[in-house]
């Protein structure tokens, strides 16, 4: 059966100061009037029922993904003590989605991403998902670029091994790591260079194999977490051993060598939201192009990003900045280095102001 | 015997959005922990006794004035119905000064301003008082200008009448409205050009005589007041009457056409903070040059204004701003665009947020 792994554990800061410790960046209503977490929920309805959404997050938000999925039971709701990047991430799950669920296969999602056209996110998710519950292998999706984007991974594609619908299921060359402007550039050109989005579907059964064939010490700390997970010890055993399991991507440590992989290229709009920058563009816009959110205003000032939560944001003579507001902090950076929020939060935590982090 | 009036009508909203409509720049903690108003009585401290220390506000502030100055006898808090301009403000004054106190000498003082040398400051005062009190006529105080600036009326001075103490008393040529900024450098190396500061010293019996002689209606109307201001019709004459008072200044109004008027040229460092720009000046400088006041944190981030009575303020990679934060509002502006505030103001009302206002 088909099952959605929805990972939250991201603690990122590219969103100060909206996001903070206990509320990252997936729990944040950027855009709609709903979380993202809610949203990559939404998403899935008619594809996987609730009781079949999984959701892997750490102990500090645990408790906020419960009330945002009031439909998920509880059980399902997977607190990591420690952050183990994506492959311990991804094994945890299958050991729960299996436990169940011999032929369990699991589409696994970024609970922090927004997509445009629904409907055709379902139809490509519904064939990768029947693809490797067909004919196994670790599957991933692959998003058509519309720029030479750098801060990306790209997945370099090969053959069409069959289709499924609209779709071609392709074999997958290589993981490329994120390019210089130059490469990007001859990936766009190129065609057969698709953005790595972290999507991915495999039979949760394959994961384990490959982890077991590639990785025997992460695979067995898995295994030891995954016999406990139903009993009386689980968290005391997760507590054990999960911290002390290998850090590494689920795409470098597994896919890169794993011996069946696929990449299904999609169309539908995507974004990763990755800074205050890249939201831009999913906000309206007044009629001097800054984008709004909140109660703002801006007399001859254009360009610039203004999002309150809080006070009254008003800007005046003022070009391209990103200006966010909250009832307890407020953030001035140049839109073109929304990145450097990060420096902001360092200096924050250095002032020890760690108050508003 | 001397007393101190002290001009605390203003209602601008070059402060904004620490300035509200309820809560203008006097009455504003803007750099030293207590409110301008605050500073201009503690100022005067062995120079006039708070029983002969006036204030004139408006009917929205008047509470708020007794607030920050409670050695302060309520009945010497005046407030106006309506703004009438200066001329009508220290006639006014002069009758309720004058009505206890027939060699009643004025001292006339802005309530927002900023003075550095206090005691020089106090020298100054007493000797035009001094002056007026011995030989009459109008004197009003210059200040030394340090750079050619645009944005205040000059006086221009004439010979010495007599000194007293340090201070030359000089003849006043004339009043000068502010100048271009040609004309301006042409003042700053001429030498015979002062700033106009608005502080001015009489008897109140000589300013209201000059006032019959010029402007026979406005003084009529204020002698009408000051019949009733120790009456019970106090509060209903001047709500009657001061609406219909003629809106001129003290400078144009009567000074300019006075028989005998006196310049004092000081040299105490002065500055009316007429903007968040002049602001920074008074305030505390971080090591990147940034003016700041309360939690501020400013990463690559040079010249910037930057004051919170709320929010923790962060800015990153941005240059020359003024950003101000308060629990219900936030202002960025370029500093050489500060006094586009008013813009900002005018914008927020079109909205209709006059609740941050």
């Amino acid at each position: 059966m088909l099952h959605a792994v929805i990972m939250a554990g991201g603690s990122g800061t590219r969103f100060w100061p909206a996001s903070r410790r206990d509320r990252p960046k997936q729990l944040l209503d950027l855009v709609s009037g709903a979380p993202l977490l809610r949203l990559t929920f939404e998403r899935l309805v008619g594809l996987v029922p609730p009781e079949r959404v999984w959701v892997v997050t750490n102990q500090t938000t645990a408790i906020a993904c419960r009330k945002v999925l009031p439909e998920v039971p509880d059980g399902n709701i997977l607190a990591e003590p420690v952050g183990r990047n994506t492959a311990a991430c991804v094994g945890l799950a299958a050991h729960a989605v299996g436990a169940g669920d011999d032929d369990a296969v699991c589409l696994v999602l970024p609970a922090d991403h927004l997509i445009g056209d629904e409907e055709l996110f379902r139809s490509a998710m519904s064939a990768g998902a029947e693809a490797v519950a067909r004919d196994g292998g670790l599957l991933t999706f692959g998003i058509q670029p519309d720029r030479p984007e750098t801060g990306y991974g790209y997945l370099e594609i090969g053959d069409v091994g069959t289709r499924i619908g609209r779709w071609p299921i392709r074999r997958l060359e290589a993981f490329v790591e994120k390019p210089d402007l130059e490469r990007a550039q001859e990936y766009l050109e190129n065609g057969r260079y698709l953005w790595n989005a972290g999507i991915f579907a495999w039979r949760a059964r394959d994961l384990l194999a490959e982890m077991e064939r590639q990785l025997p010490d992460l695979a067995a700390g898995l295994s030891r977490i995954g016999k406990a997970l139903s009993g009386p010890d689980a968290a005391a055993v997760l507590a054990e051993v999960y911290p002390s399991l290998l850090s590494t991507s689920v795409d470098f440590g597994i896919m890169e060598g794993a011996e069946r992989c696929w990449v299904v290229p999609v169309d539908f709009p995507w974004s990763d939201v990755g800074s205050w920058q890249a939201l831009a563009d999913k906000l309206p816009t007044d009629d001097q192009g800054n984008a709004t959110r909140g109660r703002t205003a801006a007399v001859d000032a254009a360009g610039n990003v203004l999002v309150t939560t809080g006070p009254v944001v008003a800007v005046a003579g003022v070009n391209n900045l990103v200006v966010v507001a909250t009832p307890d902090a407020v953030l001035v950076v140049p839109k073109d280095q929304a990145q450097r929020v990060k420096d902001v939060v360092d200096r924050l935590h250095e002032l020890g102001w760690d108050d508003v982090l």
